[in-house]
């Protein structure tokens, strides 16, 4: 057995425990609390699975998504979520998001490094079709959490059904129908007043 | 759009949202607090991802290993964490998860309720390689954590060295390697006092 690379394993299985304690904006269906991101990850693939049948492309690599689902929060160890309509946290998110993966996955052993830095940059990338429905259900499902909690988080931050609109375009790329849906429910949100137009 | 269809997918993905309130007996490596089911799912996804090839057999099928993860833990909305030395509340544990798996399982779409159903029950069964690694990592993680923290939840819940080996020995179906790792770093345990023989 190789202990040099099991240990730096062994280190980054630690380090990513910090996931647990970045908290996001994102309130569970119940309104108890905020949720985490190792939670909204889960959350997000087992999302994933199940609505992959309406992604636009038809032969997705799913253990592809898996991946890049599972991986793509572990920058904010580093540097924390920001929120969706948060425009001046947006400035320069990129590039401290790519100095984040470079130390955190640097961890890793150099094969391994690569791997998972290389899945995340494809995830943030947005190109391929696995990235584009990967981003999909990253904005799908806080807008559900918004929308079935009443809104309680578009009130509290004053978010508008225009900026919702814009932000969430991506979903598109990743899944026509699930876009349809959104905005569906965001114009029912409207109407019901749980977001201001 | 088949809307009852696409509405019963909402409905399950709400319903484990539930999930994330399950609290176990693992503590997080900094030692600050508890650990939740779902954050247990993502985490055990990323660490099978990174020490799959410890894993016994070579060629594990593993986006049948992810689905497992993700979906293992769901039926405790119902039948809520049993810890792992807990005796009494092993005594069936078997067929209350499997009516868990039933009534929330059953909450999909007929075919993703049959997929889900079929994958936690291999897990469960724990028959092919596949199960054999992930029920490994189940075990694996919380184990990590309770070293890394210098037994803090095995002095609280007085649990020795002899129940370990014993309840863990699962670890050595899915891979010997991590299984030698565990029981070294019992031994250590024992030396350094954070465990009792």
């Amino acid at each position: 057995m190789d202990f040099e690379r099991f240990n730096k394993q062994i280190d980054f299985i630690m380090e990513i425990d910090k996931v647990k304690d970045i908290f996001r904006n994102t309130i569970l269906f119940d309104a108890s609390r905020t949720e985490n991101d190792a939670e909204h990850s889960w959350h997000m693939a087992v999302g994933a699975m199940l609505l992959s049948e309406y992604a636009n492309e038809e032969n997705l690599d799913m253990l592809k998504i898996f991946k890049m689902i599972l991986l793509h929060d572990i920058v904010e160890i580093d540097c924390g979520d920001v929120f969706a309509y948060d425009e001046k946290g947006a400035v320069g998110k990129h590039e401290r998001e790519l100095k984040a993966a470079e130390r955190i996955f640097g961890l890793l052993p150099k094969d391994q490094a690569e791997e998972c830095f290389d899945i995340w940059f494809e995830y943030e990338d947005g190109i391929t079709e696995e990235s584009k429905f990967a981003q999909a259900m990253d904005s799908f499902m806080p807008i559900l959490h918004n929308y079935k909690t009443k809104g309680l988080q578009w009130k509290r931050l004053n978010v508008t059904s225009d900026k919702v609109l814009l932000k969430n375009k991506r979903i598109g790329k990743g899944s026509n129908i699930l876009w349809k849906y959104i905005q569906d429910i965001i114009e029912d949100a409207v109407d019901k007043g749980y977001l201001t137009e």
